[in-house]
């Protein structure tokens, strides 16, 4: 059977990405992704969801008798003109006036039409749209702070040759420079202890606060396809139980922010939990501590 | 559609579990759903699996097309004589003639049954075998020490109301007597460092070993149903990093213990890593530390 064209796209994309995140030949294949997701909605219908997240207003894409995971309505928008206006931007190295919210936007556009048209192509694939949402993010945190990450980190043994830990991204800006972990998962979920807990181990091996730990995340919705009905599933007593007990992460973004967990900014202890736009706004700021 | 008598003779056992583990009730439920295993099985062919690990042969239960998770073949033993005995033994508080390695078979036996018997009746259902197996496990931690688990734990909170924070399997012996922590999951794989983080969160709320960390797991096993081969996936290399950087486990038991962690028993950092049916004879000598 031959495989439908978006994925022969997102192939290429992986490939790419493998070498090298940010760059010309990445740029090229990402248009092309986008593009082609937005062919395959386009005809789609768009039925709503009931939203049982305050202040949030949900719908999803149908084909046949399948729906796509929850797409936030007001943070939807299929254009493409957009991301291309974001792109020009990106290679000026001037954002102009791409606020953080704007910035957020493009981004969920693009990252939930590759997502919601795997949840259609394919049936019950997270890998694809989770490697695929790896990627993405990082190619425009690669954009954005200058360096490739990797993938791995030295651990000291004093019993002979050093291991290698594979980790999330890193990006090590260079000697003395501002380094960042940053774990990237379409939802966290009850694996959330996760990010904390590499973190920790950073700690431990480089020193605390070494690295900043900086996850992005997607969103926390679950639709309930039979009822079209959307939740968000979030543990904010949890987050604050792990921020005080196993590392503290120096924030946490969501393109799909959850209300639940955009609260802990307000609480001790403090849990900076942002938009993900605003991170190309501050990153310059962060300092460990 | 009617559920299969196995799946209806698991759904009482489960909640029956939910109100108390080890008891006459759970005891009568746990054999019915072990018979009802055995004849299922009973009628199916045994294909042979192509072992990849050294020194274990495995084979598969078969129906139809589907084939069930991979079974180590020196460990499983289709005797619900054996089981029945052990049930004896344990109702006289004697284990008699029962060594480490003939527990763990009995116990292996018992859990694979289940699970492999569901991976032929349902599809893809990951979820039913780990619930089985967490009450299956805890089932017996409970018999042995003698109270019942909890699945939570206070947290201080000196704004206000303590929090409570759902946990793994937390076996409290009584005031000043030993403690457990026990996470119970069929394979950890890549979540694996979620057993050293939960530890590292008691022993931050609790204070350093208050809580011993002693994790029960089926087996690392991947079957690669197209070619009919066993692997077993271990990161031994990433258990030795978080056993130094995030906490302290005392034992971690496996039903299916995998050669590549039975090593870590002699190397250094001691990651003590044994065949569940010792826990039977040394639980009362474990101590903090």
């Amino acid at each position: 059977m031959l495989k439908h064209p978006l994925l022969q796209k997102y192939d290429a994309l992986k490939r790419q990405c493998g070498t090298a995140l940010y760059g010309e030949a990445s740029t090229r294949l990402l248009d092309e992704v986008y593009s082609e997701s937005l062919v395959f909605l386009h005809k789609l219908p768009k039925p709503s969801l009931v939203s049982k997240v305050e202040g949030k207003e949900y719908f999803a894409f149908q084909r046949g008798k399948k729906i796509s995971r929850a797409i936030n309505t007001q943070l939807y928008s299929d254009s493409l003109d957009d991301w291309r206006k974001l792109r020009t931007s990106m290679e000026k190295d001037d954002l102009g006036r791409f606020d953080a919210n704007r910035i957020t936007q493009v981004l969920y556009s693009m990252a939930i039409s590759f997502c919601a048209s795997v949840d259609l192509i394919k049936d019950g694939d997270q890998k694809t749209p989770g490697t695929f949402f790896e990627y993405f993010v990082a190619y425009f945190f690669a954009w954005r702070v200058g360096v490739e990450p990797r993938n791995s980190i030295q651990i000291l043994n004093v019993d002979g040759e050093d291991t290698k830990l594979p980790t999330d991204f890193v990006f090590n800006l260079g000697p003395k420079k501002r380094k960042f972990h940053m774990p990237i998962k379409t939802s966290s979920r009850e694996r959330s202890i996760m990010l904390w807990a590499h973190q920790r181990l950073l700690d431990g091996v480089y020193g605390t606060d070494r690295f900043m730990g900086t996850p992005v995340l997607l969103a926390e919705t679950k639709t309930d396809k039979a009822k079209k009905e959307v939740v968000e599933i979030c543990l904010p007593d949890q987050w604050r139980v792990y921020q005080l007990y196993i590392a503290k992460l120096k924030r946490i973004y969501y393109l799909d922010l959850p209300a639940a967990y955009s609260k802990l900014n307000e609480e001790f202890p403090p849990i900076r939990v942002r938009p993900f736009g605003e991170f190309f706004l501050e990153w310059a700021d962060l300092s460990p501590g």
